[in-house]
């Protein structure tokens, strides 16, 4: 099932800068006056980060009045224009194919810039308008969706194993102290979810999107319920069915290749971890309703989604190159699920800082195992996965991107708890 | 300050039914078959909740295929016609004046009315597009606001002493169990919102809408906080002045008599609790504003307001006679606060079945003592409060109307804890 080698994120020209070009200058013609002034422009428009600007000649264009933090190299003309026209989205794809480089702690680079440019454009402003119309994602229909999520999640259960933790959990943590392992911390984010939910043993449980199978092969080990769980992932499913079999769980859990707006039935508890950034806005109330049909009155619902403190779109790269058709949410968007069907929203946590902590440990040992994702892909993805994963540290950390599990019930359900004391009982 | 004694709430007519139209029937002549049709129609119309229906004759006009949970009767053919205008509002103010009662549990009753009428009106449709404009609510600029507050805050520091807790704490209690009193009950919420803002001695608060005081004081005894506590009822800020006198507070508590719109200054901590359901949707973007400028980066805000599971105006009747200007908001109507300034929603914890059981105990504590409220103001008066409280009990019972804490932080504050487990470690 490997795609175009050179190709697998879409990336334009075959991906990479020939080495020739990466040496830069000839075929671009010496930096001009011009040159210098975009440059220049471009960094004191976007918030004037701590970051120092060098163009392919080498020269310094643009110094930061702060201490720099990163030097960020544009290698050419065509990397320079494309800022201009989009920022957030050709220095994806500059980075990825090496026309832009950064030298320093990337991470920090990208902190630095997230908080100079988050705060400059207020709500409701033309310029936001025009960039939320240009940035609208891709559809989400159920053909879309199937498109969508295989070119990610279908990359090869191979490239997931080298980076995650052993079981495949591709969602935020939760980190009950700093100095847990991610392994430590996405068991405990399991269970987390399971104690939200308050699963009693021989209830039924809907799974949307499950991932390569972990929470529900985890719900039905420790909590004894039966688990129906959806995904249009092929690659994730087949390796999920094979977990359920090796487990010794094909009894209780049963994985389905299909889209959450088939599921049927009725459970105890419907659960979504991490497919709502890729339902799409038009398609909330659908989701709504699907839950309004499946969950039992007396049942329990939890959705964890990427959400935003604001509505706006995605980052424009990362809804293109990675995640297409993505969107995350802002809790009055996420609203729109459950505000037609009279829900009653019982409890939201906001986990922000453990989605830093959860890609800091997927990147360091990204880090540690490129030569092989290079070997497996080519050195252009291995820069964009860099630089997607670094960037969702640094979103999550400089607060343009939260976390949000949403605990909900049937308006008309008095068995829901008195406190959440439950969550925090040690076990 | 009495106002005119038999028109506290601004009913009708001086208020009461004379005994003479009590025993109806010669002034209004005798029972025709249309009164009956239409009697029926209005019951069917509105769900077909299982309450008998009897007209002033005393013969029953509509009987339940379910066995009723209790009897309403109408008095005279005003009752019923006000019925099939707004039978929301006019059942309030014919229950008042006399010309409705109940035989049987008056919560009871409610409730049963509450979960017949609730679901019925799906949204988005026309008829609730011009229910929601008949029953827009009062303004609430800073003029308007000040009379929405007399209206209800100043009937006089005495009478809420004659059935509130022995601190005067007029919002939701937190019952960590459900034989706690409502004095345990509401110490426990107050520590419950002091534990969420994680105060800490020598900090500096700003209590926006203070009610008598109690919450402030509470935090300057017990976490050795300075407080700024803002309330526009007079009434109040004097018994909250002479109390942080009598407990020897008042170096550390200030109790401001004016406006939220008017809050200056810098704080560690931004609390609200029952005062949002006042503020007007329309003001809802400038309280974030004021919030904004006023709480300090590293700062913690909450909110704990009565709301809704989506966006619907207050009952028309509670909205005219006793909280004039309120609304109780939907969370997506609540992130107008927050979405514009891009504030972090940390935490939202629904309290509904906890404000069941406060109103029931407020209304126990009401029934003992009618008498004297009779005497200090009516019957009128009396009959008003007791639907009122009944009416929240319902409201509460059946999903009509929740109550939520929201904790916020500013954005880029990374000081935000990692769990909620403090909230929940013994002290």
């Amino acid at each position: 099932m490997k795609r175009n080698e050179s190709n697998w994120l879409g990336l334009p020209g075959g991906g990479e800068l020939s080495s020739s070009e990466t040496q830069g200058s000839a075929s671009e013609g010496p930096v001009t006056a011009t040159d210098r002034w975009i440059a220049n422009r471009l960094m004191t428009l976007n918030g004037s980060a701590p970051v120092s600007l060098a163009l392919w000649d080498g020269e310094t264009a643009y110094e930061p009045d702060a201490s720099p933090v990163a030097k960020v190299i544009l290698r050419d003309r065509r990397a320079l224009y494309g800022l201009l026209l989009s920022p957030h989205f050709y220095f994806g794809d500059s980075y990825s194919t090496g026309r832009i480089e950064v030298e320093g702690d990337l991470v920090e680079c990208l902190k630095a810039t997230y908080r100079a440019v988050e705060p400059k454009t207020p709500p409701g402003s033309v310029k936001r308008e025009i960039r939320n119309w240009l940035h609208r994602p891709r559809g989400t229909g159920i053909e879309s969706a199937r498109d969508n999520i295989h070119h990610h999640y279908d990359l090869g259960n191979e490239f997931y194993r080298l980076w995650l933790d052993d079981r495949l959990v591709y969602t935020c943590a939760y980190y009950e102290s700093l100095d847990a392992t991610l392994e430590q911390a996405q068991n405990a984010k399991l269970h987390h979810v399971c104690r939200k939910l308050q699963l009693k043993p021989g209830q039924e449980v809907v799974e949307a999107g499950c991932g390569w199978g972990t929470l529900a092969l985890h719900m039905a080990r420790h909590y004894g319920v039966r688990v129906w769980a959806f995904n249009i992932s092929s690659e994730q499913i087949r390796y999920a069915r094979e977990q359920a079999r090796a487990q010794g769980l094909e009894d209780q859990v049963e994985f389905v290749e299909d889209d959450y707006r088939n599921i049927g039935g009725q459970c105890d508890a419907f659960v979504s971890v991490g497919m709502l950034e890729h339902v799409g806005l038009e398609n909330y109330e659908a989701l709504g309703a699907v839950i309004r049909r499946t969950l039992k009155i007396g049942g329990r619902g939890l959705i964890h989604s990427i959400g935003r403190n604001r509505p706006a779109p995605n980052n424009p790269w990362i809804e293109r190159r990675i995640f297409p058709g993505s969107r995350p949410p802002s809790l009055s968007e996420m609203m729109r699920i459950f505000e037609p069907y009279s829900f009653s929203i019982l409890d939201v946590e906001n986990l922000r800082l453990h989605y830093e902590r959860t890609c800091s440990d997927w990147l360091k040992r990204f880090d540690q195992v490129e030569d092989q994702v290079e070997q497996m892909y080519d050195a252009a993805f291995v820069r964009a996965w860099r630089l997607y994963l670094a960037g969702s540290i640094a979103a999550f950390a400089t607060g343009s991107l939260q976390l949000f599990q949403v605990v909900f019930a049937h308006a008309e359900d008095n068995t829901v708890p008195l406190t959440r004391r439950h969550v925090y009982a040690d076990t």
